[in-house]
């Protein structure tokens, strides 16, 4: 499938950002002057968001700013300007009732995000394949993957089955028995962002995580504060992480 | 007290090295053309090795060649060019028996670090003094403290103690109380190193160890593997780290 673009936007600072639909929306910045010969790093974004988030938008400047990278992200389904099943709004209903309620999260996180995982997958790689027929792109540039909560959900996975993605920093994820297997199955170098005081993450999933990556280079990064507060030093530790095992 | 040089030479790479007596035996790395505006590092050896072991110069002149810092080191009491006193050599002998019969080391190691530590913080802050009357050096260059094992359990309480320390990355000790004690008086950005596998320290000492420092700023890596197998980039990130804070 070739890629269709949407829009063509030049920011101040350089950043050339391009959308475009592929069955799925997604979205592709690149530096202004042309892509320099570092990766291309898919990212994606947290549960309830979307590929044009705020946060996700100011990482992937950064990496076209800062090292002349390439990124890319697409709408997970049901989010962004993708509609959202009624099946897939019984799930946030419940989740949002459990989440009032003081209740456990993880079980219903744990099997939405897988739910909705084993549908990303197969659209990332889709991405993926028709991003590298760009002639800017290409099969040759190093391909690395970045996102927590739901993008990790979906890119643990996506990084076990995909040959192609040869890094990725992940984090904000409960230890349930499709990721941990998943995890086994990734033996690419990761960076594995721990939020230390994440009142609906526990530790613990983060420690059965980063154990089960497969990875003999794995790095454990933890910060205090909530997966809402990763500090932005931790952003650009995940660049000096992508420039060692990509760049 | 001044600093008194008994051995000066520069390296291939251009790292000068000197050597100082100052009641206790210490060395001084610079680059060789003349140190930049960057921080003075300094670098506390583990436990059994000294001030030049060959971990400890790599990093230094890492931080020389790459960055163009200074770092110095100091042999802590009964370690390296100084005679270990009887008290200390039964401390070590218990430690050898309580590892070959397989005994929890942190009761031993902890008591005897910290021992170590009331000797190695005043020395310490005795050679800040005398460096910082260095020309070359001087008191508005900002200074780091970089070491894992012994060095935490004699920089931590150091850190706690010295306002001129701006920031130190630690690593490899257990939780005894003094330490945390030390730890809660941190308030400097802290880079806490845990080695995930190690068969003599437990990650819960490290976690509590972390869990105390009163740095806003505090970020936890931990890596594969045991204290004595460090990745390198785990070195290159405290460099980073370094740049940031003091940089």
């Amino acid at each position: 499938m070739n890629i269709h673009f949407t829009s063509d936007e030049t920011s101040a600072d350089g950043v050339r950002q391009r959308t475009f639909l592929l069955g799925v929306p997604g979205v592709l910045w690149s530096p202004a002057a042309g892509p320099a010969d570092g990766p291309l790093l898919l990212m994606g974004h947290g549960g309830g968001l979307h590929k044009t988030h705020p946060g996700l938008v100011s990482r992937a400047e950064y990496y076209v700013t800062s090292r002349g990278w390439m990124a890319a992200a697409i709408d997970a389904p049901g989010h962004g300007e993708r509609p959202r099943s009624s099946a897939d709004q019984a799930w946030v209903a419940r989740m949002m009732a459990a989440r009032d309620a003081g209740e456990p999260l993880a079980p219903i996180v744990t099997a939405f995000n897988d739910s909705l995982a084993v549908r990303a997958v197969p659209e990332w790689q889709a991405a993926l394949d028709a991003l590298q027929q760009l002639p800017d792109i290409g099969t040759s540039r190093p391909v690395g993957y970045s996102g927590m909560t739901l993008a990790s959900t979906i890119g643990i996975p996506l990084v076990a089955a995909d040959a192609r993605i040869g890094a990725a920093a992940f984090g904000g994820v409960f230890a349930g028995e499709e990721l941990l297997a998943a995890a086994r199955s990734v033996t690419v170098p990761v960076e594995f962002i721990l939020s230390w005081d994440d009142p609906e993450l526990d530790r613990e999933s983060g420690f059965a995580v980063f154990d089960a990556f497969g990875s003999a280079d794995k790095t454990l990064v933890a910060h205090p504060g909530s997966h809402r507060e990763v500090p932005w030093h931790v952003v650009e530790g995940s660049g000096q992480f992508f420039e060692r095992v990509l760049g």
